[in-house]
């Protein structure tokens, strides 16, 4: 599963993953940092600015993430 | 987990996410179509337009939602 995605470290910070949906015009990277917080940065042109940037809990991050992996149930 | 999630049938499409990220500008919507296509609907603004709009694939989205859950390992 890691082909397409680059992962840095960010000393200090966290660690940042770059996922690369073989688009110019598409890029997905999220910022982990220490605490749990995701930073969720979208590239929907091929700018290098985000086109749209979220801030995640680790709670909301888990549920999207669940919901993109169709692991989602309601409860 | 439910909390928060709201889940909609798209006769026809698939199933539509609406994750509410408790503030009037930051949502996040997931289509999962029948096929298996996420399309993934960001709005970081409080106009009812999207700000980004990705087309991912199962397996990209699986990937993002790995990140995002911190589950993500490199191979």
């Amino acid at each position: 599963m890691g082909k397409g995605v680059h992962v840095q470290d960010l000393p200090g910070v966290g660690k940042r993953y770059d996922i690369d949906l073989g688009r110019p015009d598409q890029r997905i990277s999220v910022v982990i940092r220490s605490g749990g917080t995701r930073d969720l940065y979208v590239f929907a042109s091929s700018s290098p600015d985000p086109t749209a940037v979220i801030e995640l809990s680790e709670e909301q991050a888990r549920k999207v993430g669940a919901v993109l992996s169709a692991t989602f149930f309601q409860e």
